[in-house]
């Protein structure tokens, strides 16, 4: 299974890069990753388009009025989308401004991380974390229940 | 206004240190601040007991299971404590096993950062976080219209 990290952003800060490179190279166990940023919401969208042109990808736009999961109902998806042999999926972070209606439309899951309006860099790290934390879960590995 | 971050903890990541400085130091200009890591829940405990003998000091307890806030419903409560002649408010992250009841009975709040489980460093930064743009919220800084 295939995960990748999309996000729109003009500037990148360097203070979480080492929080999510951590994360990412946990996930290697469980699955390949990959991080694209796309200077606009239309130029991910293209890339997603393409990619959606070659394989069954699920496109998950981060959305802070999307669907809230505990860690575990977080796991159970994934889950079911793994063992149900979904190849590959885009988690997606938008622009400042928020997602355009275009981009919306074409999502299959609008996911959000709670109530609260996170900085785009520091939800970066929580959803690296999170998808991280639901394998570790599936595996009952016990890093879920360490913290 | 004093704000007081309480954890308890027996091991300190280094991962966000810069990141939980950098909103502290930035708290500065609305807030007297402070951090304090305890080696259980009730030395943190009786710790509050000793500040709450001296000053009328609110205690926020973060628990996965309390109230979810917006980050303008957040900035609300905090300015009606700060209108209101609160002298200091004490957020304390708890044990990994969870807060025990005897927490829970002496919370003034208990406050969710969303309903995924955060490790105890990430939440640290998220706390630190949504504190300080609920104070930019509060007076109208641009900060939280630009993520």
């Amino acid at each position: 299974m295939k995960l990748l990290f999309f996000t729109v952003s003009r500037e990148r800060a360097a203070l979480y890069e080492q929080a999510i490179a951590l994360y990412l190279k946990r996930l290697q166990p469980f699955a390949q990753t990959g991080e694209w940023n796309f200077p606009t919401a239309e130029a991910l969208l293209a890339k997603v388009a393409q990619q959606r042109g070659r394989t069954k990808s699920l496109l998950v736009l981060l959305d802070s009025q999307g669907k809230l999961f505990s860690s575990e109902e977080f796991a159970a998806w994934l889950q079911r989308e793994r063992d149900g042999g979904r190849p590959s999926i885009v988690f997606a972070i938008g622009p400042a401004s928020g997602w355009p209606e275009e981009a919306r439309n074409q999502a299959d899951l609008l996911l959000s991380l709670g109530p609260m309006t996170l900085p785009h860099e520091l939800a970066r790290v929580v959803l690296a974390e999170q998808v991280y934390r639901a394998f570790t879960i599936m595996a009952g590995h016990p890093y879920h229940l360490g913290h």
